[in-house]
């Protein structure tokens, strides 16, 4: 059984990218998500909160027998990975490295834009991992922030397409355009949903990233390299789906997302 | 020592309210706030998870050793006022009912219009109260509501006077315009930051109720009447400001908010 976690129900949108590599591969991976709907957002909160919301989420996952855990939310991606793997004895993996490597991989002029939280911004992992993985590859490669706080209240306002949102992406994406950045992060699992929106305020030869799609990759050539951790992840059972608040909104919200409509459960974090 | 608790730091301007009134009249009160940052905000959050969240929150303040309760959050006013009132032996105020009181007294077209949070506008709350007082009253009046959801981010973003806020809060007070309302409450603790904004919007003639004056003038009363409670409320001892989070993000705000430099305490819910 492969375990998600979010700060709330953003996450979907990466088992969504699971759910298709699944069907396309024709895997019987069994997933076990839970959405932190009762706490969410983690997006501002401070680094020692976060550990420990990411810590009670990863071990409620494992309790109810995840093998492996995915980190979708990019804030407890960027402050709680280590904080994770220390505490845990299953592999961990999170969005934020593969984003990273990719960005540093297809950039050109070496100019890269991260567009996340302000968790995620702060924590300064983005600088950190691509210095890592530049250093590699003989590039370097300069990196260019911008907290983008409103968008996730946006989003989930459903607010996609009108003038005001429109206006606030212009405002937000500026300083990554006058810093000339050829490719942009999209550090939070919101922003997708603006990705039509986003692109239309960018030049077409910027690239966007989304970490979704990377941490799939990522976890396909995991299980191709370890193929005892790989056999553990299939079964008979359906997929579930565990949230710490329920209201209609949430449910909304899911269906929305996902792309299909879900039963989700409420659990108790205590 | 009094108790305030709101489900973040809004909640003090609701404080600011209650020195300014101790100022003004030589008391020697001490206050006792609570600000849930670890779990803010709750106006989107389902009724059960605001009740249990708003007790566990009057609990500390009582353990540490508040005489009364004061509600401070529109959000856990509206869901969770009767909840706490049946679980706490101490008396509990709260920002709703003297709110739409106030509303009812001074409307003279008979059409009330309310923004607040999601959780706020879904409670019926104030269609409830607004029936109850006006009957008294003999007044027959309409309530017409508005969910205002992303005022709250974008006040703690400090996008006050921007133009994106601005258009947004069109957007909002455009039905309770329609519906030619000549009293507006402010029913969340964040939106008297807009006042500026909101009145620039607005007909001169329509009035608006800040629930934080509101409360202050219901409790002075209530103390008056009850001099044996009254006497348990001062102390020597300065007041005091917990939180669940602290970050510098909450200390900024904070300081900001209240106008004054406090000393924020981190304290553990569990």
């Amino acid at each position: 059984m492969l375990g998600i976690f979010d700060s709330g129900i953003g996450g979907l949108t990466v088992v969504k990218k699971f759910l298709d590599w699944f069907k396309r591969d024709h895997l019987s991976y069994q997933l076990l998500y839970f959405g932190d709907t009762a706490r969410t957002p983690y997006g501002n909160r401070g680094e020692e909160i976060i550990k420990q919301y990411a810590l009670e989420d990863a071990r409620l996952l494992i309790e109810r027998g995840a093998k492996i855990i995915v980190i979708a939310c990019n804030t407890a991606s960027a402050v709680a990975t280590e904080y994770l793997k220390n505490n845990l004895s299953v592999p961990v993996f999170e969005v934020v490295s593969p984003a990273a490597q990719k960005a540093v991989e297809i950039t050109r002029n070496n100019r890269i834009g991260i567009l996340g939280t302000r968790a995620t911004i702060n924590s300064n992992i983005y600088d950190r991992l691509i210095k890592e993985y530049s250093a590699k590859l003989h590039k370097k490669i300069s990196v260019f922030k911008n907290n983008a706080t409103l968008l996730v209240p946006l989003v989930e306002e459903g607010w996609l397409e009108t003038v005001e949102t429109k206006k606030i992406i212009r405002k937000y994406l500026l300083p990554l355009k006058m810093a000339q950045v050829d490719t942009i992060v999209l550090a939070c699992t919101h922003y997708p949903f603006l990705l039509k929106e986003i692109e239309a305020k960018l030049n077409k030869r910027i690239k966007l990233v989304d970490p979704a799609l990377e941490v799939v990759s990522v976890m396909k050539k995991y299980l191709k390299d370890n193929p005892s951790v790989e056999q553990g992840l299939s079964c008979s059972s359906k997929h579930q789906f565990l949230v710490s608040d329920l209201t209609d909104r949430i449910e909304n919200l899911a269906t929305r997302w996902l792309g299909e409509k879900i039963k989700l459960d409420k659990v108790d974090l205590k």
